[in-house]
């Protein structure tokens, strides 16, 4: 796992299309386009390292936390993001993970927006501008 | 040299304070906050090896300007960034590098807009959701 986390002021997403991904979620009302304010904004990627690492999720919400008790925030959107220079998971195993950390993130009493997996997303974004305003992280 | 893009509709910075860096640019007033409307947005690393590579600007260039042509813009915004997994080369090889980048592609007819090097920055983004609208690109 590794990911790019924004301190942000304010996020909001708006569902274009389907990806090249064959593996999706479904698209209700509620998932089409949300927004936040006050969240880090993680675009992360689950590696195919994570696939043979049984703590990968543990480490991963560790390092995360950490994070979110710096900045003091209690918002957490989670962006499934290729972008990310790593080698991917299958992304039946990119979407398991995802759906687990968004549960224990929840379970911690964060609230978590997470834009729906498969699919192209508008974003808008307003990231803050201070030393840990932009954090990167790779879970080994 | 590997990169981040993220096709536009808008894009602003504003400057916040200086960073970490020893090596930065000083602060003019058109400088401090700029804004541009449909742009690619490169969050770009320089790294350790461009040191030793005398052509990766050129390699990277072709990369970028692939990506205008794709997406018809016109408006490049390069940001330097630290938090994209590489080894980054030194500060004054960095800036320097991204100052050629600027005046080559000015010379090629883009309009590019570079937040200056050494300060923290807000950032506020809109950005497209298309199959090409996130790319990212490591030149060896």
């Amino acid at each position: 796992m590794r990911f790019l986390s924004f301190h942000c002021e304010y996020f909001g997403y708006k569902t274009t299309k389907r990806s090249r991904s064959k593996i999706f979620e479904e698209l209700s009302d509620d998932l089409k386009q949300n927004e936040i304010e006050n969240t880090i904004v993680i675009f992360i990627s689950i590696e195919e390292i994570d696939e043979k690492n049984s703590n990968f999720l543990e480490k991963g919400i560790k390092e995360i936390i950490n994070i979110t008790n710096q900045l003091k925030v209690k918002n957490i959107v989670l962006i499934s993001f290729a972008h990310l220079f790593g080698k991917l998971s299958s992304p039946e195993f990119g979407l398991d993970s995802l759906r687990k950390l968004e549960d224990l993130l929840k379970q911690k009493g964060f609230t978590v927006l997470r834009p729906p997996f498969g699919w192209f997303n508008e974003l808008e974004l307003k990231a803050k501008g201070h030393p840990l305003s932009r954090i990167s992280r790779k879970i080994k």
